[in-house]
Parts: structure tokens; C-alpha cells; sequence
């Protein structure tokens, strides 16, 4: 018998794996989780292992709202939160509630990948909207709506990152913020807010999400625990208006099955009712900041002046710009046999686009083999000169 | 602050609560599953918090596949399971992955109720199939899949529960089942076979699954651990033809998230090592049969002559007929006012049917409640003669 593997993460050798958007294992706070596991099992562990509620235990819930009100500076109401299995589930949950296959999708471009695929098995129709150093552009967005308009069609949602983008790092500014908020709420558009990122600053905290400028609609914000606390876990939360949380706790999935993940959520109920989050999440942003700040350094001293990059503020991503005649998804099979790997930007575009951009994830590796891939980077780039 | 829920479970006061499918939470295996927890969290614990492998991880996939070698008397491959979050989120996403909306589902009548809320969140059009005490009408079946053809129409599954049906306790007979399994294999239709009351017999196993007739299709059949473990744990599993397997794996929501229910998934492998399922199912079955023949008991104490049932050989249910005139949902808010609920035999058809029917269930009450919940609802007919 084939020996199974347990997780999704497999490291070639000899490759510097700048590929996966994974946490460092080690930085997995395994004793505190077994802590709140066995608490939790040990008060009324019968609460953790009945069916759940469906929109999530009240002991997670009344958590992540005072959490988020530190946060956001207001807590949201109960009935405007949603438990999920992460941003992938509750995407997918959206999917199937809100929308009908040949549903227009607008999408950033570029974007976070695999909602790309969640979105595509929904079979919805995806449409590009570019961004810039300023996030997406918003009067690109209104050219989008108004010509689809003059179609006689409709986009059924938008999907962004607009806090330190996957996988560009770039947040947008305040000011899009607000543009992006009136003109939803003035053309009554779903806007899918993924704000997984949003606790991973590394310089200054980043501006206020879509969802707390416009509470009420027609914002969707989905945060996760996978982030800021473990990927294997599943598990994240949704903020919406009332009427589509009670889409999502009405729905046939959770009338059958109960609450997505209710024992993990039962733990991380714990988890923070311990308080051991908060210091969690601080020693997170030491030891990406370092690892960014490494990850930077290396790739001043080793890449061709002719590769640019921003410092990104947050999440885990350094997106790289190649001189223009380069393709990114040509080169990867001879960079890997140089030993040193990376996403090509093209992944992150729906229809064409990206493919001078390439992205290196600083959340895996150590510094020093951060340092020994960029070397292996930048030798491979000369060599193309 | 409303002090909201932690888990589904619902009980009015003064009403006997025969409508909850749900498990007695004095039969959740807490300490068991605490040692379970505790230990995968200190072998390598990091296994458990990393995204998961998108199959499954092979310590939960492995012992489950020697499992149902013991239960079926053949392994199935380990390129044939897929880790789910139980039954509900299995069907979900078979449905995203199989089907459209529109496409036409065939559901037994009666079946389970909130199968059928999930398949119509997928937009699916269902076809009702009749049972009758030997589980679905083949014959039917065929007629309706001819029916269809003539119409330059096709199913794209059948939805069924051939063992120990929810609600009605009946298995499929030994020869209907090889017929299924033809007349799937003749005309190529996609059969999920729910399969999550197999091992809750209390009399004698039931007949092979489906699957096991044809494992390499076009049988999906549903495992879980919700019944044989604890509900809120959101785990089961698939088995299909490795091809299905594969359109799981390789969809978005797996290759965005990994393995779903990670966390969960390796503590229950744990579980499954220490070799602590067999004794808890051992438990529940001397359990809930005598829970069964405590209700059939009081049943056939209190309940008008004119009121029929079978005795259930598995699961949890007692599927009642009424006197041809009657309607069980007109009356429940009477039954109600007179102090025990159930679920009226409508719900388990998908369109029309089961009038006369209700379900009781015997999984969650204590034999004293259930004598006394037979005696209001003896009375309350007794009131309508």
C-alpha cells in the first residue's frame, strides 16, 4: 500500500519552494490548541460533539464580535456574523446560494487564484477589473457595470482582496474604499470582501475594511482563522446584512448537517475565550515582519535591477515585476531545474494578463533559505540577459 | 446581548421531542475523543494544523479502509475514499461538482427530508421514485428512466437510502439491490448511495452496500461518523470510482482549503488507531435497541389498532401510518398542544405524498419520555376516532 500523505504541502528537494502560501509549521501554536482542546472537551464536551448551531456556537461568535470591535472599532451585531470552514467554504457556500451558473463574476486582476477555481466550478462567468498601486480601479469598475449595463446584463458580485492583496500585497487606499462602497450600494452590488489578511501588518495597521464602511450592504466580508491561527483548523467567519447570514443558516447544508465544523469551533471558541490569540497574532507579525525584511534584503543583493517589487505591508507575498519581454510560466521549468521555484503571475489573472509578474511567498521558509533561493533567482535571471 | 445557541438542538418544555434525528448527548464518546485529541496533538501536532491533504489524510483514510474491509469483507483501494464533512457537505459538493442546475435528480419516496433541501439548493429537478417494504421500486425506476429517454431526457443521479432508510427503517432487498446495480451499470446512471445507518443494526447486518456490488461504479456511496461517533465532528467519507475521487480532489474548494475538516480528520484517525470505534458502536447499538423496543413497546401499548408501523432493524426511526383519512402535518400543532411532536411523513416526499405518514425518533429520549410521549399521542388519536 501506497504510503498516504497527511497534508497538502510536499517540498521537492533541491528546490527552494517560493510556490506555496503556507505557514511555517513551526509557527503553528500546537500547545495552546491542545489546551483549548482538552478544556474544551473537559467542561461540556458534549456541547462541542451534538450537531451544532447553524450559524455558529454562540462561544465563537460572541468572541469574534468583541474581537472584531477592538479591531474595527465597533463590534458587529450577532446576527450579522456566520460560521464557516474558511474563506475557500464560505465562497463556496456563497456560490451556491447566491448565484446560478453563466452568473457574471467580476474579479480583480490580479487575484488570489484558487477563489478563481471556486468560482469557475460554480460556473460563473468571470470579468477581470484591473488594480493598481491603489487597488482596484474603481473607474474601470463603473466602465465594467455600465457597459454590461447597456447589455442588458448584470454582474452578480464582485470578489476582492483589498487588504494587502494575494497576491500583489497591495491594500487599497481609503479613498477607493469609499468609492467602491457608494458605488455598490448605489448599483446594488455584492461585494465579496476577502480579509484574510487583514491582522498581518507589518508597518502600520491597514485602513478600514468595505464591510465596516458600509455595514449594512452590500458588503460580504469573509475572515478566516487559517491565517492567524492554523490552515488545518477550517475555519473562519462571515459578515454580512442580516438577510443573507440567514441565507447561509437557512440553507440545506446547515439545516442537515448543523454548524460548519462545530467541534473545531467549539476549540477555537476556547482558544480565544483563553485569550491566547491576541499574543498569538503579535508573535506572528514579528517573525513574518522578519521574514519579509529578510526576504527583501535578499532579493536587493541578488535580482537583476531590471526585476522590481513593492514592499508589501502585510499578508505574505512579494509580487515581482520581470522586464517586459519575459514570461514568467515559460521560464518556471528552468528556474526549478536552477533550483529555486515560484507561482507565475498569469495563475492570478481570469482571462490573460500577468505574465511578466511572478510571486514569492515569505509565510514558509527560513531566512536563510529565503536568501539561498533568491541567490539561485537572481543567478538565473542573469543568465537570461 | 442575546445569549445565543452553541448547538442545534432545540427542546421545548412539555412536549416529548420525537421529531429530532439526533443522537442523546449522554452517548457521546467525550472522554474517548478528548484521549484522541490529546494525542494527535502530541505526536506531531503540526500535522493536524497544516492544510490538510486534499484526499484526506492516510492516518484517517488507511484505518478506515481496513474498517470496512471488516464490515464488507473487502478493503476498498485507498485511491477510491475521499475524506468529507459528513453526508450533507459530501452531497454538496457532489452536486457542484456532477451537476447543474436544472439537471434532474430521482429521489425515493419517501427519503430523507434534508437531502432534499440540499439538492434543491442546487436547483435540481426531482423525480420521486416509489419505495415500498423492500426498499425502491426497480421496476419504477425503469419505467421512469424510459419515461425520460422518450423524452430525449436523462437523470443525472438517483439520491437513495437503501439501508435502513431515513425514515422509514426498511432496507432494499438483496435482489433489488443487484438489480439496481444492473440497471445503474445498463444505462450508466450515477447512484449515491447514502449509507450512514449500516453499522446501527440491532437484529441482524444488513445486505452489502450497493457499492460493494460495483466498486467501480457508477455507485457513490456515503459514509459518515456522525451517527457512529458524534455529529458535530463533521466527518465522513466517500467512496466512489477513483475517477469521482479525483473531480473531489482536484476541485477548487479542496485545492484552495485542502483536506476538509483537517483537524478533525486526524484526530478521528487517532481514534480510529487507538482502536476505539469498535467498542462505542458496540455501545450504541445495545443502546439504541433498547431505546427501539422501549418505543415499539409503548407504541403498541398506547397507539390506536388503526395505527401501523414495521419494526425499524437499524437507524432511528418508526415510520407510522395513520388511517387513510388523516394528515399528520394538520395535526401536529394539536399533538403539540397535547405535548409530543414528531415529523410528518410529507417532508420525505419531494413532491406530494406521505399524508398519512409520521416519523418518530427513538435516538434521543430516555425509554421513561418515550413511554409517556406514546401515551399523549395514543390519547390524542384516540381523541379524533
Amino acid at each position: 500500500m501506497t504510503l498516504l500523505p497527511s497534508i497538502q504541502l510536499s517540498l521537492r528537494p533541491g528546490i527552494v519552494e517560493f510556490g506555496w502560501g503556507h505557514p511555517d509549521s513551526a509557527l503553528l501554536p500546537v500547545e495552546d490548541i491542545a489546551r483549548a482542546a482538552a478544556h474544551t472537551l473537559a467542561q461540556d464536551g458534549r456541547l462541542a460533539l451534538a450537531y451544532g448551531a447553524e450559524q455558529g456556537p454562540g462561544n465563537l461568535i460572541t468572541p469574534i464580535c468583541t474581537r472584531l470591535g477592538h479591531i474595527d472599532g465597533t463590534a458587529p451585531p450577532a446576527e450579522q456574523i456566520f460560521i464557516t470552514g474558511g474563506v475557500s467554504q464560505a465562497l463556496d457556500l456563497l456560490c451556491t446560494t447566491l448565484t446560478r451558473p453563466g452568473d457574471i463574476a467580476l474579479v480583480e486582476a490580479p487575484t488570489y487564484h484558487l477563489a478563481l477555481r471556486i468560482l469557475r466550478d460554480h460556473k460563473l462567468h468571470l470579468i477581470p477589473i484591473p488594480a493598481d498601486q491603489d487597488g482596484l480601479r474603481i473607474d474601470l469598475l463603473e466602465q465594467q457595470l455600465a457597459g454590461l449595463r447597456s447589455q442588458g446584463q448584470t454582474a452578480r458580485l464582485l470578489y476582492t482582496v483589498p487588504t494587502f492583496s494575494n497576491p500583489t500585497g497591495i491594500s487599497m487606499t481609503v479613498e477607493r474604499r469609499h468609492a467602491l462602497v457608494e458605488l455598490a450600494q448605489r448599483v446594488g452590488l455584492t461585494v465579496i470582501e476577502d480579509d484574510v489578511y487583514r491582522e498581518l501588518w507589518y508597518d502600520a495597521t491597514p485602513p478600514p475594511s468595505l464591510f465596516s464602511l458600509a455595514p449594512l450592504g452590500p458588503i460580504i466580508r469573509l475572515g478566516s482563522f487559517a491565517k492567524i491561527l492554523a490552515p488545518g483548523l477550517r475555519l473562519g467567519w462571515l459578515l454580512a446584512a442580516p438577510e443573507i447570514v440567514q441565507r447561509c443558516v437557512k440553507s440545506g447544508l446547515l439545516d442537515s448537517g448543523g454548524g460548519v465544523n462545530h467541534f473545531t469551533a467549539q476549540i477555537v471558541g476556547t482558544f480565544l475565550e483563553l485569550n491566547l490569540l491576541d499574543k498569538h497574532v503579535a508573535t506572528l507579525r514579528v517573525a513574518y515582519k522578519q521574514r519579509r525584511d529578510a526576504l527583501l534584503s535578499a532579493l536587493r543583493r541578488y535580482l537583476p535591477t531590471d526585476c522590481t517589487w513593492r514592499t508589501p505591508q502585510g499578508s505574505f507575498f512579494v509580487w515581482i515585476r520581470l522586464p517586459a519581454n519575459r514570461d514568467s510560466a515559460a521560464l518556471l521549468p528552468q528556474a526549478e531545474a536552477a533550483g529555486v521555484s515560484y507561482l507565475p503571475g498569469a495563475l492570478f489573472h481570469a482571462s490573460g494578463g500577468g505574465k511578466r509578474y511572478l510571486r514569492l511567498s515569505f509565510a514558509l521558509l527560513p531566512a536563510a533559505e529565503m536568501e539561498e533561493g533568491a541567490r539561485r533567482l537572481g543567478a538565473f535571471f542573469q543568465t537570461l540577459s
